[in-house]
Formats: C-alpha cells, sequence, structure tokens
C-alpha cells in the first residue's frame, strides 16, 4: 500500500530543490518508462494502476499499485501517466575524450529546448554533452519529457563550460561556434571533428566563450530574410545534421 | 479610458471560439508589436503602460494608456507585456503559385511547433506555407510567440491539404515528404523544387497523403542510434535547410 508520505515525497520531487537534495527524478507515462526499463538507470520506485497493469500485461507484483487519485497527488503533468517510475540521478558520468563530436550549450535555459537538442544529438549519434552551470537543470521533467527517451542514452555532464573549452583548446580540438560571421556551413567538409558551442535562447555565445571558438560557422539565411535568429534547438539541429552527416 | 468591456472583450481573445467570430488576435511585448508596426496587419487596438511609453519613447497618444492590472487583465502570459495589440485576421491569403519550395504541413498540433516551423522557413526564405485544416490555429498566441514576427511576413493558409497536394501533383509539382525509407537527404542535389511535407507530431504523415509524395526523403539517423523520430519542427528545419541552400 502506498502511505500519504510516499505520496509526498514523490509529489514533492516536482521541485528542483527536492531532486538536488535527494538525488533522485521522476519518469512518466509509458514510452518513457519503457526507454527507463532497457537503461542503466536504477529505478527506485515503479508505481502503475490497475488499468494499465491489465491494458499492458504487467503482473501486479511487478509494480507499486496505485489509485488513479494517487497517480494524480504524485505526477507533475496536467493528466496523470498510467506508470510512473521514481529514479536515481546517475552519479559519475563523463564525457567520452575520443568523442568525434561533442555538443556544448551555453546556458540553455528553455526546458523543451533542452530536451529537444538532446533528442536530436542522439539522432545523429552526438553522445556527449557538455552543459554550462546555468543550463535548465536536467532532470526538470519537462526536460525528461522533451527528450523522450534519448536521455538515458547520453553522457551529460553540469560543468564550468569555460574551463572544460579552455582546456579542450589547449589540446588542440576544434571548437566550432554560430556566429554571425562565420564559415557557411553548408561549405564546410563533411564529418567535423572537435566541439559544437550552442548559445543561449536569449544571448547567444556570451563573451567568455566568444575568445575559446576556434571554428565560427554560420547558418545562412536567405537574401531578403528579416528574422533576426533561429531557435536554439533549431540552429543546434541544423549544424549537428550538417557536421555529423 | 479603457472600459471593463473592451478588458473583457481582449481578454475574450484568449480562446479560439472568440478569435474566429471576431476575426482579431492578440499581439504581445515590445518585440513582435515592433514586428507588427512594420507589417501590413491591420491594429485594431494598441494598449500600452505609462511605464512602457516612457521607456521606449512613445508619445502617449500613440496608443491607450492601461494601468499594470488592466495589463494582467488582457493578456495570457504569466507576465503582463508593456504593449499589447489587437489585430485584424488577413483576410485573402493567397499561395504563390511560383514559389520555388512551398511548405505542407499535415496536422501539426504543437503550438510551439507551428510557431518554431514558420519562423525557420521566414530564415530559408520560404514564404509559403500550406496547412491542413487540423493544424493547430495559427492566431493561437502561443504559435504567434513561438514565430518570433515571422507569422507577419508569410503567406500561411488552411485549406483541404489533400486536394491541394492532388492538384499540385497534377500540375508535375515535386512533392517531398520525409518517410523512413526515402532518398538521403544529404545526397539530394542542391536548390530543389517543390512542396515539402511535414507530418504531425504523433501520426507523420497520414494515409490519405502518403499517395501524393512524389519523391520520399529520410533524414538518416546515426547507426546504432535508438532513437524513434525526431521533433516535428526539428526534422522540416533540417529538411528545409538542405532544400534551400
Amino acid at each position: 500500500m502506498i502511505t500519504k508520505n510516499t505520496i509526498k515525497s514523490v509529489a514533492a520531487l516536482r521541485q528542483q530543490k527536492y531532486r538536488k537534495e535527494q538525488q533522485l527524478f521522476v519518469v512518466e507515462g509509458r514510452k518513457m518508462v519503457n526507454e527507463l526499463i532497457d537503461s542503466d538507470f536504477e529505478i527506485i520506485s515503479l508505481f502503475a494502476t490497475e488499468k494499465y497493469c491489465a491494458e499492458n500485461d504487467i503482473p501486479s507484483n511487478k509494480v507499486e499499485i496505485a489509485t488513479e487519485v494517487q497517480m494524480e497527488q504524485m505526477t507533475g503533468q496536467d493528466t496523470a501517466p498510467g506508470i510512473l517510475a521514481v529514479v536515481r540521478q546517475p552519479e559519475t558520468v563523463s564525457i567520452d575524450s575520443n568523442a568525434t563530436l561533442v555538443l556544448a550549450l551555453d546556458g540553455i535555459s528553455n526546458p523543451g529546448n533542452m530536451g529537444t537538442i538532446i533528442r536530436t544529438a542522439d539522432w545523429f549519434g552526438i553522445r556527449n554533452i557538455v552543459c554550462s552551470e546555468d543550463c535548465v537543470e536536467l532532470w526538470n521533467p519537462k526536460v525528461i519529457q522533451a527528450t523522450m527517451g534519448s536521455i538515458f542514452r547520453m553522457n551529460i555532464i553540469e560543468t564550468d563550460l569555460e574551463a572544460f573549452l579552455t582546456k579542450s583548446q589547449s589540446q588542440g580540438k576544434a571548437i566550432f561556434g554560430a556566429l554571425l560571421d562565420g564559415k557557411n556551413l553548408f561549405k564546410m567538409q563533411d564529418k567535423a571533428e572537435g566541439i559544437i558551442v550552442i548559445g543561449s535562447e536569449s544571448h547567444g555565445i556570451r563573451p567568455n566563450i566568444l575568445p575559446l571558438i576556434t571554428h565560427p560557422i554560420t547558418i545562412p539565411r536567405a537574401e531578403g530574410s528579416l528574422t533576426e535568429s533561429l531557435n536554439a534547438s533549431i540552429a543546434a539541429a541544423i549544424i549537428m545534421a550538417q557536421m555529423s552527416r
């Protein structure tokens, strides 16, 4: 039986403060939980409704049975999911120093953009992502949801981005960044190697990071277009598509 | 002076029913209103706070002065904007039949995706968009916001997509659609001409549209990637970038 305290502690994980304190996060819905189960992430609790178990042929001893009302109390979503997992945040993630392409995110603050960038990176085989310390928290439910499961397959770290890029530059790595006066992305040779820096939604790549860019690139805009910028996740996708092909 | 009835009628435009009935929509915030003023759209009312007028050097006889509280009552956003316009929906929009590339959206339902697709199309000089009748309504505030102003510069129509594509096909136009077994997008010749169909978030390109695709294309996924799909606005962006370059 699920106690009130359990429900309260799961509901508390909607807040970043408790996620950080407990080093836990929540995963909701069939697709996401199935991806979770296939991953190496440690599941602490798994709750499902009787209806969900019946519809999905899940033996009820494999999960803790929750009522619809309890699910509504636990979830942060508008519609309560049939299944919900509490998951441990991975402790030691490291970036593969031999990766051909690494993505570096400089202050991405919109959870939807963050999740979409992770999903797109996974599609193009870019498994290593370095986030600046002021990026939106990875375990935010909206980030998790927008990754569509890709979050469970990636190496993502949060670190001092300036220090990371300074070290990478000293190791001779190419650091690509989308700027207004860079080299035409579509005229680059295929299969680039290095680190791709994506700037934040509001400020682009910030002044402390700019001098570390060794290879400025530009996504050319159509002649006569008055658009000032592309959405950060769109710009990231176009660059990843072009550089990983 | 702004009456209670005025406030009520502006607030009502948060609902699609009233937008349709009145053929009006709302535009909020400095950037969006500036883009609006530069466009051919007809502004019915323009409200701003005294603070906004002072900060932006706007003579107060150019706008109707609203208090912060009135702005809060009129807006659909979490934070009340300093400036807000009521705008007439354009009456007669038509697609340029000589356009090199036209985008066709088959049931895009997420307002953020819709707005982002419009913004990206504008960047790549694709000015003509045909939406199926079940796409999210164009004048939804979240769509407007996500376009970042591009909505004021585009020809966008909502129509029977199957009929539109059937006619286009009979005129010998190429109809591109992203499918799992199409031609590698990155191996296509530059500067394609025709119509690019983007499928919905949940169902992709639907069965009634599929037989009309004359040029199936695929965004290649990295070997070993387990991602099932890309976000619709991301797929659209990668295709537009590649085909318009």
